[in-house]
Parts: structure tokens; sequence; C-alpha cells
């Protein structure tokens, strides 16, 4: 540290006194030269000014931020020094930063390592982390900056890599060209699972797509890939031991031993763990195509291509099935480094076990009651063979049962009850529940979503540590490899930050505010969660005009698809793994920003007795667009069965700027509109609620507000 | 054929009378079975309906088409059977094609091939083409689709390609499905050579960017890669023969030996030749970084930073010189294995020449009167070194000397007068006068210029077949990777319709349709000029709201950089190959679609002696969001320096908005408006043509229009 430009400038500065306070971090530094100190908390969103604000571009927030007044100014001779600690990742992980700096301001940067006297941004690691990364490793940093240079400083790599992260989101323009602001941060993770699922068998992920996500992550601090790699309906592993598993259930769309090896450097190159799953006794269907005799009834199988719970499961009164997953498990223990193996465990129905007269028998002779405990004695089975091949069990709520070990880790789909109950009983866990991403909510519901809260939020401070953190899903029924981004980004940035900050980081308008801030940056890592939409949308339209082509937009920008599961409910015919997804539910992001801003300005405007003027112009404005919209969409209906599919939808938006023209004239004249219009408008708006061709009408609820407000209430008060 | 069930259907139809006809064409099918034809010749933009409609589609415009009423549908049961010759080409190719359109429909498809009995498109090749391309091959093809089946038949792989890509422009979504139209397509290009450059000199071109670009050149069916791939700004090619050129004269980025062989067969692989150029004698500082004894004066040499033309010239006097290019090209012209290989031969300004006393000794001695002749006979010896290995010397202009042989081709950058006085002396020549697409030119202008046309148009129709061709030139100067598409689409697929389609396809209105289609094509392939737009406007903003981002949108919508070489004269300070090109100038593109269609709105208003009322309302919403517009951006130029560069323009565009409506209102009254009112709007409309941040304002001369129209004209003579 004594050789960097930072720490000289430093010294010349205070001299002596601050040398220690330096080592620490640099509160009294700042203290001292009496700038003025603001604690962000991410919560104060200020007005941009000329420097850039931290604020508003950390996503996640970190533990602590403190800004400063000035701003350190990123341009070509910016150059990076690794001291201290260092290591292939390291070095690797600078280069990629200073290439992604490069890629962000268009400033050509030398990629090489700097000598650490001469170095804009000095790194000192102080020791390696775990080979093979474990859980609840520290993974906290400081970073520095002042005018004159920045400091990142961590215990291990993990730690690194995060705050390079956090310094790429500080830079952006300023007055005075690329800049990052004056800012001390101390930082460390709430929780030390942070994971993303990932479900390559219903629709398998192309590797660039598994690729590019993991930079997702790594922008986002999540430090676990959690990779669904069979189900019904594929079987996505090359087994050399059992090379029907895949050869027989993947339709040829599998990663080779090599491929899972690169996505799992390439993870690891970014502080990411790789834990598979492989779902078993259900959800096994694929299994069974190349090998039958796994099963509870007599094959042939074919690889399932409907979504649902299916009746397929393994035997488990046979031995062959536990010679079978020994080899099977030993060999993927070996390909997967990590400590922990998935085995799936969910949504087991049992008809096959019912059904088979060698296991009713088995179960009488053992004394097993039901199938849940017949699940059990195969946990138990699983258990035994997972930790032969040194790994610790992972499953989904219905592996817990009070016979199996302690060592075995939870992961609630059920709920932060279930967990908790898991945790008072011992076990480890982890939150799925209110995290699934594709239920289609919106990111602040996610965002609401605490592994503490709720059911677990009496638990003693020992059973809380059994809660590890929470994962993300991401079920593939409908995704593919262009669509699948949309589909995660940027609501799981929301999720990440519940994970990863402190519990009073939750005002969702900020969390928006910053979501919108990285949902650019993430596009511009290579994902493509803006740009499928564009793509999609040209695809659906054809040849067309642009006049055509914004009326489309402008109707599907306030659609939404169908919630929860709803689309399997509502699907015109029977969806499969080959049903293609060009449809406009296929395209339409899962939360509509234009559709939430909407209802923003509507509240904005009630909240000022509908006096506000300017919002009074923009909401008519946005109504009259959507009342001429439909006329301007009809003649790419005409041409476009994709078109034709939400014709309705367009006739409806248009009949909900007429409903929201006439509440704004009824509002104007600050005479309460007659009970009878309301009493019709609000029967008009039911039927808008309605979903047509599983799509929502995002603006509806927003324009109720208005139809309530035009017949009475605090607008009518005011003359 | 026999085997085909396209050809089964279309037995049944009309018996054996039609085989004949069906094997050169389908045009008597058609015709017998009394289906209205309608000559499309690329020309009739008809309205859309159900059906997809051929002309909107293809660009570029086949040399027949003869458009049906029905369609072939495009369902997940599509499929392609090889028959006739076949090679490992055809068989890549046909699975590109299977994936390209499966991802442009998004319909699963089997991309195995079919036996042809039952394919929906049945290929039939003849036989192979040259198994290195040559010049001059039989490109052409036949295309028929009818709602049974496709079937497409060409003499060589070349045609089969091409037609796959016609094939794959004609499907679009239709009111019933994904389909193609039925059409009978006729076609052959009109030039053998179609070329595009790229300067991967002046800024490095990394090999995915030449990998999509070679996808779209594809699409367009343009047949050459021209490499320029040495200059004073960098060598970019390994050589192992002499290791210094690239290892000190291109700042590490160069291309290996194996990632040019890769290139090389990607592009075969799609039909397209390449042709390596290594520019000389001049424009070759960096070869004298490592090799300063190839100069005219002794060094030491740095790689050229600045952009201009370069005293450094290589020494035509020294068998040294000789002797080093003949093992070069020796090994270059293993390496790249094209018939043609490019010496460069451009802007030689002979200072070195005349400063060296020993050159000037040696013309002296060799009665060589001036450095033009002295060029000349550096040229002869550097032919015979060409042709002695097994290839033919290609150059600019200035390479052109009656004592060199007839051999060499003409590269013209000077013109289409040079081009035929070079076809008149008897040399073969291709045309890249107005094809430079670095000059910022609409797309209709280049698309006017014919290589036939001007100085070329009274050749006899010997000396008119020298003509070759035309290539397309992406000069470097100002592109990197991210802004590179941007430049060169879709403009350059007007230049590629002008070399393949006949003559008479030049109508500018069908062909910019025809460009916004193909734009959103080539995105789709991966190329990135309408994304990197987004990309890079996000960087100008910063964190930004949407209504601010809008309006920085608003504003760049009507901004183009200026033309020409204007760009060198009015930079701020002077370009280097270290310039971040992170600048308005350098985001938006180089026409103006939005603007182009606002002169037409002017145009269209002006046609109706300004009675339109539609046109009047949206002309009038335009002015007034322009007007509106600078306020809403200004916060946004305090905050980011890239934006305060173009506030100046900002405020231009609103003062236009607001002498457009005042122009609408003085036409709304039918009142010519004062002549010292027209004067003054004159003056403000010159100083609006003015360029600003090395922008250009581009409605100022449709707002002059209005401001003319609102002083007297048609206009004001309707009451």
């Amino acid at each position: 540290m004594a050789e960097s430009r930072f720490f000289l400038i430093l010294k010349e500065g205070i001299g002596q006194i601050m040398v220690q306070g330096f080592v620490q971090n640099f509160v009294p530094y700042f203290a001292l030269r009496g700038f003025p100190l603001i604690l962000l908390c991410g919560l104060l969103i200020s007005k941009p000014t000329g420097a850039p604000q931290p604020a508003r571009n950390l996503i996640p927030v970190p533990s602590s931020v403190q800004a400063g007044k000035g701003s350190l100014r990123v341009d070509s001779s910016f150059s990076v020094a690794l001291a201290g600690y260092t290591e292939p990742r390291l070095e690797l992980g600078v280069e990629r930063f200073l290439q992604q700096l490069a890629s962000q301001t268009s400033i050509p940067l030398n990629l090489k390592p700097a000598q650490s006297g001469r170095a804009t941004l000095v790194i000192r690691t102080d020791h390696a982390s775990r080979e093979i990364q474990e859980v609840g490793e520290d993974e906290s940093y400081s970073l520095e900056v002042i005018a004159a240079g920045a400091k990142l400083t961590a215990p291990t790599p993990l730690g690194t890599l995060h705050g390079l992260q956090t310094f790429l989101q500080l830079v952006d323009v300023s007055s005075d060209g690329f800049a990052a602001p004056e800012v001390t941060i101390q930082d460390r993770p709430r929780f030390p699972w942070r994971g993303l699922m990932i479900d390559s068998a219903r629709h398998f992920t192309p590797l660039d797509v598994i690729r590019r996500n993991l930079d997702g992550m790594e922008a986002l601090k999540m430090d676990v890939f959690h990779w669904h790699l069979s189900d019904n309906q594929g079987f996505r592993v090359e087994s050399k031991r059992f090379p029907k598993l895949q050869e027989r259930g993947s339709d040829g769309l599998y990663y080779t031993q090599d491929e899972v090896r690169d996505v799992i450097a390439y993870a690891h190159d970014r502080g990411i763990r790789v834990v598979p799953e492989f779902d078993m006794p259900g959800h096994s269907t694929s299994w069974f195509v190349g090998y039958p005799e796994l099963a509870s009834a007599p094959g042939p199988y074919e690889t399932e291509r409907r979504w649902g719970v299916f009746d397929p499961a393994m035997d488990p009164t046979k031995e062959g099935t536990y010679k079978f997953l020994d080899q099977f498990i030993g060999e993927m223990a070996t390909l997967f480094p990590d400590q922990f193996f998935h085995v799936g465990g969910d949504e087991v129905n049992g008809k096959q076990w019912d059904a088979n007269k060698e296991i009713q028998e088995f179960m009488r002779a053992h004394g097993i009651p039901n199938n849940r405990t017949l699940q059990a004695y195969f946990n138990k089975r699983l258990q035994a063979i997972v930790e032969k091949h040194g790994k610790s069990m992972i499953g989904w709520d219905e592996i817990l049962d009070p016979t199996l070990p302690k060592d075995i880790t939870i992961q609630s789909w059920r709920g932060q009850a279930s967990l908790a109950a898991a945790a008072r009983e011992g076990y480890r866990g982890i939150l799925s529940n209110g995290y699934y991403l594709d239920l289609g909510w919106p990111a602040s519901r996610h965002y609401a979503m605490d592994p503490l809260s709720g059911g677990a939020a009496n638990l003693s401070p020992e059973e809380q540590k059994r809660i590890l953190g929470g994962e993300s899903c991401m079920w593939a029924e409908y995704v593919d490899a262009e669509n699948i981004d949309s589909r995660i980004w940027p609501r799981n940035a929301a999720i990440a930050e519940r994970l990863w900050s402190p519990a009073d980081i939750r005002d969702p308008a900020s969390m928006y505010t910053r979501l919108d801030f990285i949902a650019t940056r993430l596009e511009w890592l290579g994902l493509t969660h803006r740009t499928s939409y564009w793509r999609m949308l040209h695809r659906i339209a054809g040849v067309t005009t642009p006049e055509e082509f914004a009326a489309l937009d402008t109707l599907t920008q306030q659609l939404e698809p169908v919630k929860d599961y709803t689309r399997e409910r509502t699907a015109p015919a029977e969806p499969t793994s080959l049903t293609p997804m060009n449809r406009v539910v296929d395209a339409v992001p899962l939360e509509s920003a234009a559709a939430r801003r909407f209802a923003e300005l509507v509240d904005q405007f009630i909240g000022t007795s509908c006096l506000d003027a300017d919002a009074r112009a923009r909401l008519r404005a946005q109504f009259t667009a959507w009342r001429d919209n439909d006329p301007r969409l009809q003649p790419l209906a005409e041409r476009s069965f994709l078109v034709r599919e939400v014709a309705e939808r367009s006739q409806d938006l248009s009949a909900l700027g007429t409903m929201g023209l006439a509440a704004l004239d009824a509002i104007a004249k600050r005479q309460p509109a007659p009970v009878s219009w309301k009493t019709q408008q609000l029967a008009a708006i039911e039927q808008l609620k309605k979903q047509k061709a599983q799509l929502l009408l995002l603006p509806v609820p927003a324009v109720e507000k208005l139809v309530e407000a035009a017949a009475g209430g605090t607008c009518m008060a005011v003359k």
C-alpha cells in the first residue's frame, strides 16, 4: 500500500495521523477534513447534479455508504494494480473489469495491470478463499473513492470481485467526463446463499445464455447458480457411465462434461458456486427413456412434452435403483465440485407406487405406512449415497423428515413457515417461495419477501442462522433462449438486493429507480431482456410501417402475461415443449415499466386532489393516444395472426382511453359524476380486468381509481 | 425431382404437359392455370394484404418475379431436401437456413435434411462451383413457391445459397401463420463482383464483427469481402516469415493465420470470396515499425495514430524491398486462396522519394521522370511478384499505367470516368467511388450511382464487360466494434441491390421500404446497427429518467454526422485512433430514418397544396414536440458532458419547431406571410443549416420549404 499513488497523495494532505484510519477505512479521513457526510442507506434518492450520485446507481445497496463531494475522473489513464494476495482469478477479474469499464465508457484502456504506485485503483486482497468455494466465506469488501484515486480492500477474492462490480456501478457520465463519485463503502452480504435457479430441463438453455446470466449474477453479487438439469422433459448432462440418460432423454440437447466444466470455471471466476440438481424420485421421466428399470412401472417411456406433475417415479424398493444412483452420483460428484448436491424430491404423486404390487408388499414388510414415509426411506438411502461421495444433500421441502440427519438443507418452495419449521428442527434452509420468476409477479412483490419475515420472524438467532438465504427460480415451461433473459431480468435484481442488502433497505420506489439503472447496464453485459422484446415484436408485426409498429408497441407496453399458474389454465391449446413461443404473451415483459409509471402518475394526480395540471395534461395525452390507437393497429391485425390475437385487447385499451377521458372531464367540472355512470364504468372495468389472449391490461386498476375519483371523494371536495 | 411432393402435386394438377416448363421455370404453370400474373419488377409496392407480398420483402430485387395468389405455410413440419449435386457447404447451408428460419419464426424445426419425397423445400443443385470461388461463376437460381411446396434449382451451390436467402426474405407472418407467398423467381446478378471493403487497419475489427458482417453480406447476396489489412495505423495479419510486422505494427491487435483461415472458411460457406489488401508503397508506416529498411527515409518509425495522408513510403529503388515483398506475398498468397491480391497503391505523396538522394539518383539513372512513373515502375515489379505467386493484382486508381499488363484490375475511388478510361484501355475494374460508406451519404445517393452510368455510359459492350461490379468501402477512422454496423447497415443494402438487380430497378421509395424491412432482419442475424444506437445513447445520458431519455432521443433522431470529409475539418481536437468514440456524432445513424420520413411528410403536405388535414396535424404535433423538447433535455445537458455538447442543437430544434408552427399558422390563414418574416426566417434557417458539434440538423431544408410555402406559392393560391 505504501507504494500507491493514492496513499502518497493522502499522506501529503493529512500526514501521519491518518495512516491507521486509512488502513481500516476512510471514514476518519473524510470526517477530519470536515467533508459533509451523508448517510445514504440507499433510500435517499437525491436529484441528480453534476457529479454522479452513488445512491442512484448501487444495487444491491451496500451495508454502509458515505458519499463525498467530489469525484474520481475515469479517463484513458485509468489503471488498476493488484497488491497483496493475488491469483489468476483476480488477474482475470481485473482484466474483465477493465474491459467492461472500457466498454461502458468507450474509452480505450490499457488492460494490463499497473504498478501499484501508479494505479488509479489499488486493490489489496488479504488471502485466498477456499479452493472450492463454500457457503459463508467472507465476501466483504471496502471501497474508498476520492478524487485522487480509489482503493479496494477485501479479505478474500470473493470480496474483491464484489467490490469491482460496485466500482463499475459507480462510474457514470458526469458534467466533466466519466467519473466515480467520492464515496466510502463498507459492504458485506446479509445472507451467504444468494442464488438463481435456471431450469434447463423443460427448455434447453444454450451455453451462451447460461454465461450471460452468470455475468448478470456477478453484477448483482449473487453467488449460487442452481442448475436444474433433469426433469420429465429432458436429461441435460452427459453421463459417461450411463450414456442412455442423455442419448435417449435429451433430444440431443445436453451439456457435455467439458461444457459443464467450462460453465463451472466461468462461474468460479465470478465468485459463483454451481449446485447441480437431478430431480428424483419424481420429475424423472427422461431418465426412464434410457433406463426404464429405474421406474416404478414398466416402460417403455418417452420424454415428456407436456407440463405438469406426472406419475413416473423411481422405484425406491429396488436395490438396483440405489446401485445405479451410487454410480451416477459418484460420477456427478466428481464433475460438480460444489459441496452441495441437489436431489430435487418435489411433487411425487405416488400413483406408480400405489399401483405397484411389489412396492406395496415392500411397504407392508418394512412397516412403511404411506408414500410420504416411503419417500423419506428413499431420501435416507439417497442421503447416505450423497454423503458417501463427499457431498451435502439439498432438496425441496418434501425431503424434510425428522428421521433424516441434520446435514441436509431444505429449499422451500412452500413458504417461510415451512422453512422456519425446518430451522426449528435444526435443518438449514433457503427460501424460494416468493422468488419464482416465472409467476410474473412485480419486482416489488418479490422484494417484499424476506427469508426472515413472516413465518420465520420469530426464530431464535440460532435458528435464523440456519436460514442461509434464498434463490430465485426460473422454471422454463414458457421460456426459451430468446425470452428467458426478459423473464429473469431486471426483476431478479430486486431479489438479489433482498438477499444481499440490510433488512431495512426496502423502499420499492428506490428499488425501482435502481432497477431501471441496472436494466440498462445488464443489456450492456450482453443480456437481452430489452432487445428481445423488440426483436419479437418485429416478428409479430412482420413487414409494417413505423406508424403501425408504434401502435402495436403502444398496446403491448400496457400488457402483461397472466400471473401465477393461470397460463396453463387459459391456454388455447395444451402447450408443450414444442409449442412456438412467438406470441405477444411470450414477448411482453412480465412487469410493464410503462404501466407502473402510468399507475404512479394517476396516484400523483389524485394525491394532489386532481389539481396537478401537468399530471392532468399527461394523463389526457395518454388516454387520447390509447383511444386513437386501435384504428391504427387494426390493419396490422388483419395481416398478422399474432397481432390479431391481441386485437380485442387493443379495443379494450381504446375503451380504457375513452373512459379515462370521461373521468378527467368529470373531474375538471368538479361535480361528481352520476351514480349510474359510475356503476356502468365499474361494470365495464370488471370486464376489462379479465385476461384475453392470456394477457392482462395493466392500467385498468389505475383508471378505476380515476373513475372513483370522478364520482366523488377528495377531488370533488375542491372547487 | 420426380420424388418430390411438390412435383407430385404439380403433376396431379396439370399433367405431363407441364413437366418441361416446370424443369425450366414455373411461368407456364401459372399461366395455364389462369393465375393473375403480376409483374412486380420490384417497383410496385402494393398495400399489404393477408398474404405476404414478395415485393416488400425482396432486396436485392430479383431479375424476374412473378407473384401468385396463395402462400406456402411454414410450420413445424417444414423440411428441406437436397437433391442433385451436394457437398458439405450445401448441407451446412441448409442447416443454417433452417436455424435461421426457426429463429425468424420461433417455430422449432428439425434441422436434419429430409428425404426429397417429403420435403417442403426441395433443392436441386446441378454441379459444383470452382473449389476456389472465381469471379463470374454462375450464381443464378430459380425459386418456385406454391401452396404445396417450394423448389429451388441452381447450376451451382452459389446460386443455391442465394436462393435460400431469397426464401428467408419471403417468409413472413401472415393472417394465417407464417408463410411464403406463391411466387416464381428467376434470378442472377447483374455484376459478378459485389463487394464490401472493411478497413481493419485504422481501427481493429474483432472477429465477431467480421463474422456478423459476412452474415449480412450473405443476406444481401454480396460475394466479395475486401479486407483492408494494413495501413499507416496498423498491420493486422500474422506473418510467420516477418513476425515484426504484427508484433511491432499492431498494438497486439492482429489476426492470427488460423483466424484468417477461419474467416475465409466462414466466407466461403456463404459464397463470399475474401480479397486481402496490403496497401503499398504508401499507407505503410506500420510495416516500417518492425522493418524500417523498407522505407524511403531512415527510421525509427512508430505506428501512426492520426488520420490523413502521410509521407512514409516503401523504397522502390532497393532490391531488398522486392526480396521482402516476394517472400511476404508468397506467404500471404498461400494464406489467402483468392485469385486476386490487392496491393493498394493509393495516395503516395512522394515526399520521402523527393527527399532521398539515392532514389533521385536511381530515377535519373533509369530515366524515370517523376514519382508517378516511379510508382508505375514499383507496380510493374510488384505485379511480377504477385503473378509469380499465382495471383492477379488489383489496386486503387493510381496503379493504372499503360505500361502495366492488362491482367491488373483497377478499383476506382476517383469515379466512373476513371474506371471507364481503364476499361477503354483494356483493364478490368470495379467501382468504389460513390460507395464510400464513411462519407455519410443517404442510401438513395449511393443507390443512384451505377457502375455503368456517368462516364461509363458510353462504353462499348466489350468494354462494359470489363467493369466487374463495385465495392462499398467502410473506412475506419470513425468506427469501432460498437458503431461499425450502424455505419455499414442498412445503407450497404442499397449498394448491394445496385450491384445485383437489373439496372432499371432504381426507385428510391421502393428501395427505402425494403431497406426498412432488411434493417430489421439484419438485426435478427446479429448485426447491431440499431441496438448500438440505444446502447450508446444510454451511455451518453447516464442515469436518467425515461422522460429525459426520450427528450434526448427526440433530438438525436433528427441529427446526422457531418458529411464527406468535414469531420476532420470540424474536429474540436485532432482525432486519433485512441480518441473515444462515445459522442452523439458517433452514436447517431449516418442517415436518419425519422428525418427522411419527416421530409416526406412535408412534401406530401405541400403536394396537396397544404390541404391534407392529417399531414397538417402530424406536422403540428411534430413541431410542438420539438419546440417543447429543449427544456426537458437541459437538465440532462447539465449532468452529462456528452449531452451538453448537443445542447445548442437542442435549442436549434426548438427554434425549428417554433418556426414550423409559425409557417403552419400562416398557411392556415391562406394569406402569404410578410416578406420581412420570410427574410428573417430564411436567415435563421441558414444559421441552422450549419454544423454544430459536428452534427447536422436534418429537418432544416424541409422546414425551409414550409416557410417558402407560407410566404407564397401553391398553398396560398387555395382559399
